[in-house]
């Protein structure tokens, strides 16, 4: 225990005691998606071995996967230099972090002053969550 | 300027007015740090075509390399799906985005339940900011 609060006081967390967490594709290096982790669920990220977030919407702990199946499952923990933000290096299982079914949730690229989307869907939503 | 705001218009700014913005070297797929942006600073990123953060710290617009000579040219922008998170993929100048001298400001790594440095200082910051 004592070793965990170690690790934890490290970290800079917001005045909400957020702290955003990048996940990146251990093996493309394409990053994933951005979410929010509180200590809790950055210690059960460590402890279980897959990404644990914190929902804001939902106020609550956020198991990435728990209804998709999308799970992931961390190879490394990065932390920046003024200690507020984090990397999660993931296996993404189904090889779909976003919610649309696409790889990544930065799907939408700037061409011309409007958004684009520039990333095939690749499983149905209805099926991911039917 | 109708196109602009389109663009602005699509990110859902936190209750500061600001977005987190994650850089990452085109060539590597190296995430070299996470910063800030305004509605302005992104505007003057896509005119100019260099990140151009919001520093919380000093409160105004951040020309990264305006003093190290780090600049990092745009390559893409890319927006996730609810819109709270953007990526700048850039060619970092130097090969150094961290004011520590490193490739990366994400150079600690937890490794059995402690932060370790896991990149080398490519250059003495008293060199870059001497």
């Amino acid at each position: 225990m004592k070793q965990q609060a170690e690790y934890l006081d490290a970290i800079q967390w917001n005045t909400d005691g957020l702290v955003p967490a990048i996940a990146q594709d251990a093996e493309s290096g394409r990053i994933l998606m951005m979410a929010w982790m509180n200590a809790e669920s950055l210690q059960r990220t460590v402890e279980e071995g897959h990404a644990v977030y914190w929902s804001r919407s939902r106020a609550k702990l956020w198991r990435k996967g728990e209804s998709s199946g999308h799970q992931q499952r961390i190879r490394d923990i990065q932390l920046d230099c003024d200690g507020d933000a984090i990397i999660l290096l993931v296996e993404q299982a189904g090889g779909i972090a976003c919610h649309t079914g696409r790889q990544s949730c930065f799907y939408r690229s700037l061409k011309d002053g409007r958004w684009e989307n520039a990333e095939p869907v690749l499983k149905d939503p209805d099926e991911i969550y039917g």
